[in-house]
């Protein structure tokens, strides 16, 4: 691959921000400074250069009812690229008592048309023997460093607390981290039934039946489980106060702990699911669902302040059509949605572009702080000599209304259809290919590597240490009982 | 029975403090007033006149492993009247799979000797469509408005989130209250395996595996599923500052829910586990362990505020023999301990002395509270006319050192041994019975009576009318899907 | 005056609802009981017998640039009656510099006409040894044991902190009850003059001008105050969660402070103020201002929990004339609005019927609790033999739609105009006379009395006992400095 | 300047640990990578390579009552490189009616003799229209973007909360940010008075007359007012949980508040005041005092979760003669004291080494963070091509015990005397400049230099932005009043 250089622009990382260009080599970028030049220059006037996002929750191709999702990983990174998103993790799941590494494996098949890069968090979807073992060899041979748990879809994907405690335990040993679905599965899968029961079928239902306080009951479960187990903990799709409560709670004990809203929570409301139109309203049926403007203020508030530290978008590309198996009862919805083209645009607009964000802690929340979590930075998540050439190329002027018409994704609607947003990508660079210019696709299918992610890191070995520091002390005796001898 | 009147004290409720004396008749208070007669004078000069205490927790002849803890309801409550407490609640226990209307009649039958009037709660030790059948009976036609969930005892005792919220929901239908013992059953029982796999077998490991945390994470899930159910919750033995903030939490969004801390968890903490006596660690353990000052301070500053409700004991007196039962192994140290008869003058010394408490807050946190929650309220709790003559004359000059030696409990020991007390009764009364004077007892076994408590409290239909007007409403469409037609 | 008795009805208190028949001698409650008779008989059948509202906040015939606002003693305390309110409690406000004693002469003078009992808070509006001074006979001869302080209207009312903490501990010695107007006076007026520079002359300014945040602020500040001077503390009209989060935090630390929301902020909202109608905006304008319906939430939640203890008015009935004083400049607008005759039917509409609050509940915030703070519990708040006959019968089923046109207030509007309500007054007795019935108003100018109220209450007490026990301590040395010598 | 090579060293920085090589020429670092090589080798084997290190909190020849803190800009930087420090922030503080710019030409003078970069905040110490317009110089001409107000020295420093409104806004006006040292002036004044007058004397008396509540209640203050005038704050020396939790409760609603708990109040608490030797004592008298362990426990997780950012010294030389000004007066003790040469040393041994703090979270918040905050980052703070060569090479083996007879501070005493630190430089450089080597210093004299920070930091900006989008709106109305017309 010739050199590049991206010339003119100004760089903006999660903490700095300063005019120069950059030179990109095989993938790599390999110098930055002033008045560089290659063998192919990229022109980012007027531009920031930052490093390509990364959205660490998708479901590409997922399995649902026979079928799967409509993005597979081609069309989904696609969409990501097309959005300035340069990596995906997807999350492998096994079906009940299947092998880690034999799931692992259907995965990895599915991958392979990737067009930018990937990982995968594994998740835990039984317990036992088998599973506890597997799990060393997808941490120490796998590049794998996270572990989801879903503590919702009961009797399917749900795992019980003690399975949980067992497994975050062992998270804890490989120097992993694991991740949670905190809804409480027993009270939503009551709830449900209560809901139908009473004819209340429609999609506006599954937000009756996933309110916030369920949420915010298993974050705080989870909490107390990941410190009990001594290791860090990661709640995906925080949705709401309540959640985000419990996380800060933690977090201002000193634990550590992460919260991640997605950009659909960030920016709709609950009042989609009360559309007239069905389609309209089971088409935004994700969990946690879309909440009120309270819950929306909790989010913004905590990416300022550091609270949650990481945007992404749970991108689970359900047709109307998958939909439609919901008509006349909306357990049977499939819960997921897009989001991947859109996150960037949205949150620049809705975020940066209205003061709540620094243009940094843009960078911060849509690439490097999840780089750091996921121990693969500064490979992803930089821009530094060294790093991967994964570049998005930020013309803040360029605008467009988001239509699925004009998308990306396979999916047949957008959830954000109508809204408009100014700062869109100029160019995507994937590993120093340019995947995208000024809107056109220019990708390779296929161009996407596994990224593989080291365990034990600065996090998780603080931790340890502090936790085996202030470990409880048997107390010595003689004579048992002593006062009895 | 003749006609008695108490002269010259002071009348203290819970939120009156005036001079007159008492007319009781017949076991219940006929006239409040100044010069009063009767056939028989209690001379409460100096005295505050209030009403007997309720101890709305205790175990009387707990079945533990072919014995019984060894205060049975006549011990216990003599105890309970040597300290002025003038009724106590019990909690029937169900083994698996029997029918509660049967373990309720097992109880009857122990509590036939109790020297002062008492109460139940029901416990939900299982699930099943005999229970929720059964619960009607027991609250329609047996006097019980209360239902206990054990969230920890893992194996034993300890019920799942889907059945209590089962259970919580047939208790709103009923106009009940559940009650929760709240600990995560799950964590607590790996804890104490670790604990004791790596050679933590002494009492304190007791308290190491029982963290705050664990009782914290139990309480904020209890309340939530109350809140779906939309019933009251009521927390037995509040003993930390993370459980008192899930109910302050709780509380500040309007909810209905009461917390108990026992008088064990106020006055001593958790350096009694560390004692080098093994005896003295063992007696004192119970569950929740003692904590340290901090969550004293919480539990005090709970009573102050209103956020807790009520001082409870646990009683549950295991003498040390049985006790010794886990001797090498803490996790067959049976739990439990005493406190029936020193909750009131050590609340006192502790509280009021202190300015902590008012003396009417005092009566409201050891008796007025309570019959309000339980419903019983104003036939105990009160001194009105038309209330139940359980009165006690509170010396607060009388003092004593507390000990074994000279306890009414059958218990060998005292948690509370060596401190001084200085507040005491001059006389108890039950139903008019003086059956404590100056110390000495003049109690008639078998005299206490069942206290039959009613259900839709006040609360509970307040509560029920909120949640029928703030349920979720149906979206009504035409054409579904709408869009798609 | 000869006897009455009410029958039929059914008693409900702070803490009991019991059916039984009330008599009245002399103004007095002579016996509760079933089936009594006397000279006169009011019908209660279907009716609730409540304790007769306490408002603790009105602004009678307050002096205005040379006027007065509308309602006086005579009209104020006339709507009072008609609304279920049997006691009022006013501000004497001395001007600066001014005799405290003198100024209570003035306000003495005003209440002649009163149509039923009130008592005075006496303003703190500026500092020195004559007010020192002063306030003990405020105390020991004058019967008041409550000073308020405002923290806003620089140049005018406000004191300084320094001020604020001298009275404070002025009134611990006392054993009298500081309150405050907590806004941040100098933000306030920096505001103020701001948003008048910029053009925002309007009503909706008044609003933008007092944000929650200085609320919050002054509220914490005076808190802080409060406990370094070892004296509980009363926040006049709590309107928002900033300050009710103050006051939860500072009783969640066991400190003895407590919240006074308004009736007008639990029911109406910020909205009022953008209506394009002039006249209907700056008729509402008063401090603080509406807030939006999180606020709201906030204060009934406060009020369901216990965190917020009283609903009161604020009453000061400034006339559509006097509020376009302040056309053009809404700074000049007067601050005041009405709310006496409306207070009890509002909050019974929108607290009992909704189930937020029960009915003892409802009694509580609106007559019973304020009395225990003002130390005139049970004279006033309670029905019991002994207490004052004020008294008001509540028919559940009684509707009416509040208007200007129909009420007893002078003032020519009302802020509720519009609002259906149902629970209204069959009977409102003051001190025995029967001042309403079913609407028409049969009290008697000049009937109502002052209430003397005594210093030292009973939380007043223990505080000072806990300050005292709790006082940091000395370090003894010898050699000073010690290492030097 | 010759060049020079840092070899073999992990380079590690606020969020990168990798093993690289470091180049410097002029002063500047100009490269990083393997195998560098130069003029001269710095050997960094086993060694952490990290930025130097930033106090942003020092009083240098502080005037006091004539004479001046014993640490100068000489010997106070000394000391500073000795402990890893490479730039320090002092306060210029005007008189009652100086010149803010003659102030800064008094503070200009003192700093010549620096051995490592500083740069200045000026102190607001009174308020005009000079001061207003000196600000716009003191920021556009000299480079300094932050300005201090002091809450508390009332009589002195102290200024009032409208002073402090209109100071914040011209800051928000002029993109510089407010500190502020929040103490409630008045408070802290009284009761100081009254300890005195009650014979509490001691130094222990100091702590007592700035208890939390005093320091949290300024804080909240100051952050309210900070929010009215649309700018971040950033709050000095920040001791306890109840300003924590303010500056907490601010950032959880999304506001740009700064804390910076001092290395003194993480490692020390207030038994220090009770040492029977008053020199002990009065040495350790500082503002706010030192506290309990809840209170470390706080500032501990402040760091960990990111609610705190920085940690200072406050370092202000006073020596025991000094403090002995205040025999038989607590309050004449001058209050400082130091901590410059400890501050990185005790971090790592208390924070790093007990697994509280990552190795990059001890970069962050002894440099990195306050760089960005100061708006100098990456000229300091950062290991980058470009930024100034301000490096420590930390040896996390080397040990040593803290005593006042072997420390580069003039003071003569320490008041960590005898703690030992395990981590410490095995070089400092400054500019460049090898300062220290293994414990013997090399630095020069006058090498230092002033630092130039630019207002309108990238927070400054996103907050005018989003408050310029929040601001209130005029309502229009036609016909005024339009009820009236
Ligand atoms: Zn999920
Ligand atoms: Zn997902
Ligand atoms: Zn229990
Ligand atoms: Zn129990
Ligand atoms: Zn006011
Ligand atoms: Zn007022
Ligand atoms: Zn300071
Ligand atoms: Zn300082």
């Amino acid at each position: 691959m010739s050199s590049k250089v991206i010339k003119n622009g100004t760089i903006v990382t999660a903490d700095l921000t300063y005019k120069s260009d950059v030179k990109i080599e095989n993938g790599i970028i390999t110098e930055i400074g002033p008045d560089l030049s290659g063998d192919e220059t990229l022109d980012a006037t007027g531009c920031y250069v930052m490093p390509g996002g990364i959205d660490p929750h998708v479901h590409l191709e997922m399995p649902f009812m026979g079928t799967y999702s409509s993005d597979d990983f081609e069309s989904g990174t696609r969409a990501a690229l097309a959005g300035g998103t340069t990596m995906v993790v997807d999350f492998c799941l096994p079906n009940p008592d299947q092998s880690l590494l034999e799931a692992l494996q259907r995965w990895d098949n599915k991958s392979t048309r990737a067009n930018c890069d990937y990982s995968f968090h594994m998740a835990i979807t039984w317990w036992g023997e088998q599973v506890f073992n597997e799990m060393e060899t997808v941490v120490r041979e796998k590049g794998i460093n996270t572990f989801k748990h879903f503590m919702a879809y009961k009797g399917a994907l749900m795992v019980q607390d003690d399975e949980m405690y067992a497994s975050f335990q062992r998270c804890a040993e490989l120097g992993a981290m694991p991740l949670v679905h905190a809804e409480n599965g027993d009270v939503v899968a009551d709830l449900s039934a209560r809901l139908l029961a009473e004819g209340n079928n429609g999609p506006e239902a599954h937000a009756y039946s996933r309110p916030p306080q369920v949420e915010g009951e298993a974050t705080n479960r989870a909490i107390m489980i990941a410190d009990m187990a001594g290791v860090p903990l990661y709640v995906v799709h925080t949705s709401c106060e309540q959640s985000h409560e419990a996380i800060r709670r933690a977090r201002q004990n000193g634990m550590r702990v992460y919260g991640e809203p997605l950009i659909q929570h960030l920016t709709l409301d609950e009042s989609e699911y009360f559309d007239k139109d069905w389609d309209h309203a089971a088409r935004r049926v994700m969990s946690p669902p879309f909440r009120n403007k309270q819950h929306q203020d909790s989010l913004w508030a905590g990416l300022q302040s550091g609270s949650l530290q990481v945007v992404a978008t749970d991108h689970c590309a359900f047709t109307t059509d998958q939909k439609r198996f919901g008509v006349g009862d909306f357990t049977k919805i499939p819960n997921g949605t897009g989001g991947l083209e859109d996150r960037m645009p949205m949150l620049w607009t809705y975020g940066v572009a209205t003061g709540r964000l620094t243009m940094n802690e843009f960078v911060a929340v849509t690439s490097t702080n999840i780089a750091k979590i996921l121990n693969c930075y500064p490979q992803k998540g930089a821009i530094l000599v060294g790093a991967d050439a994964d570049i998005v190329v930020w013309d803040p002027e360029k605008e467009k209304t988001i239509s699925a018409k004009s998308q990306q994704s396979a999916i047949d609607y957008n959830v954000f259809e109508g809204k408009k947003v100014k700062g869109l990508p100029r160019f995507t660079l994937s590993r120093g290919k340019v995947s995208v210019t000024d809107g056109k696709m220019t990708n390779e299918e296929g161009w996407g590597k596994f990224v593989k992610r080291e365990p034990y890191g600065a996090v998780n070995k603080a931790l340890s240490t502090w936790k085996e520091i202030s470990a409880p002390r048997k107390i010595e005796r003689t004579g048992i009982p002593a006062s009895g001898v």
